[in-house]
């Protein structure tokens, strides 16, 4: 276990297996207590190893948000893969889907009738390239209005795709307080999608929502599938969202007190380590593991500056403190591995398979 | 020319070769007739071939903002090197810094006489390892006030390190209106700095300041070092700031549009592509480089929401647009190579050797 080469200089990322793995399992078994299909966003993680014990617990498939991230992880030996994602393409994503098809079940994402005919187009019309139409539920940024999900749908199959169904990503959940309307929204959205569907003499076998901000809203209804991926390792953002305890943390940013003045530390972790995410809503750049009232109040690129609760001693030059992330799949975006910890005792490093892979 | 191998599915970071070279020269052109060295920072680009054209053009060494940075340009050939963090040196680190000293001339920030006595402990306290004592002058990040430069730098030499001199960083020179009297005060904390180390009998060779917003007001007086770093690309900032014009911006994030609605597009590179970064006073999230009144609205990890001006049509789906990040040093960091464009002509690609080296 106190291996020489799992040594670290500060900053880096390090995982909490038993935190992971609870949280893993709980996504599974809600999803099942609920009756739906889970099928997880690994844009979180980008890693095989979490991807398998999600798969491990039960998902379906995998969800990914892009072309290359879907070839890494089929050549990674995932067989089910949706791209939930409105591509547009062209002759060369064309044929790398094909490529994709002959290796994977392969979904794609399509809100538009000129991206229906240009996937038709450059993938030969295959009906193996399946699409589900995005409907846009009130987050408003892609996706058709539930009721035209129908018609884009009959438009897909007359260009010769296959079509599955439905999806959507309530992202106005990442609001405090918003989770269990924009829920509600999500449900009636793909409600009238589906419905719209069968208007039009489509079938929707797949009805598929999103977030984990959402997930513990999902009920019986529409929905059949759920596509959550921040809720292996939570973040600073779903701590004060209220989808999460602070137990419930997996990932932390390891850093060092580089530098103290009245009422405030500098650590050497800054947005090229935590990423530089920050909502309107959230309290600062980041949270302190271990101080609850600490805040990231300034971030630069390799200095996070805290505010630090005026009851407490100031921490030593020197000391390592862990620090939560406001949003964690931009910090595992930036890193190239992760330290895995086990019991308090560095484990094992994971590589971040698909890091920066965007096009 | 056309290379096939070049070929790239967007969203992908292109550098304008003409324009890099041209700001490179613009700078180096600046030191010269202000009589202050350059010492660049390259954080900012990460590449080696950048470095090198920076030294080529007069720079007399680099500025790195971490240990594993330093030890990636010292391994590819250069012999100057500048720390400039307050780096907490435990005994790993210290290791590292003594096998950097053999190869390279290196100095290294510090702000306290605790990380003073650290790195004396951990690095035998030998004088080839140089220190620059840093000084706040009104960022109010890390930095000791100006006039108690001298005193650390005598517990510096007491403790057996080289002292060079001293560094400031004009961090609120990032505010609109703000970078000359940032400069004022870089100038002012540096020159009471520097008489401080006269009074403690300590001899001051550097005075270091930095920053592109405030190169431009580095006047004769007591700065004889700058170190500007996003000068090579600009970026959103910097044009919002004044600091550049739109021709002298070198760095573009090729995406695509993948969705469009009423006024709006939606490109496929978000956060994940061009960094989170958002100043308060910044227009938004980014800028479009040929549509100047555009705006990046919304910013998710995969997607750009880009408010269209009414005046114009909406680029069609499909379209390949060219984005300006806010922070270039951001969006290089995600990136693992950068594609080189000529004329217009996608020429060769670099290596962003130094993604990720935070540690």
């Amino acid at each position: 276990m106190a291996n020489e080469s799992l040594a670290r200089s500060t900053p880096y990322l390090a995982v909490d297996l038993g935190v992971l793995d609870r949280n893993v399992e709980a996504m599974a078994k809600l999803a099942r207590d609920r009756g739906v299909s889970l099928r997880p966003h690994v844009k979180t993680h980008k890693c095989r190893e979490i991807a398998t014990r999600q798969t491990g617990a039960g998902a379906v498939g995998i969800t990914v948000a892009t072309t290359s991230e879907a070839e890494i992880f089929a050549d990674a030996g995932f067989r089910d893969v949706f791209i939930a994602y409105p591509l547009w393409v062209d002759a060369a994503r064309g044929a790398r889907l094909r490529s994709l098809g002959e290796r994977c079940a392969l979904r794609i994402g399509v809100d538009s009738s000129e991206a229906v005919a240009a996937l038709a187009r450059n993938t030969s019309g295959r009906g193996d390239v399946e699409v589900l139409i995005e409907v846009d539920c009130g987050h408003h940024r892609t996706g058709v209005v539930p009721e035209a999900a129908g018609e884009l749908a009959v438009a897909a199959a007359r260009a010769g795709l296959g079509v599955r169904g439905v999806f959507t990503f309530p992202g106005h959940s990442y609001n405090p307080g918003g989770a269990e309307r924009a829920a509600a929204d999500e449900a009636r959205a793909l409600g009238q999608a589906a419905a719209s569907f069968q208007s039009a003499g489509m079938e929707c076998d797949v009805v598929s929502g999103g977030s984990t901000p959402t997930a513990r809203f999902a009920a019986a209804g529409p929905i059949n599938e759920i596509r959550p991926g921040s809720y292996v390792f939570n973040d600073a953002q779903q701590l004060e969202l209220g989808t999460c305890a602070a137990g419930d943390i997996a990932l932390t940013a390891v850093a060092t007190v580089v530098s103290r003045s009245a009422g405030k530390v500098v650590l050497d972790a800054g947005g090229k380590v935590l990423g530089a995410d920050r909502p309107a809503w959230a309290t600062g750049y980041g949270r302190l593991a271990d101080y609850p009232q600490a805040r990231v109040c300034a971030l630069s690129e390799h200095h996070a500056t805290v505010e630090w609760p005026s009851s407490l001693a100031l921490p030593e030059l020197g000391a390592v403190l862990g620090v939560v992330p406001n949003h964690c799949c931009a910090a595992v975006n930036l890193a190239d591995e992760l330290l895995v910890v086990v019991d308090g005792a560095a484990s094992v490093v994971w590589t971040v398979l698909a890091r920066g892979a965007n096009g």
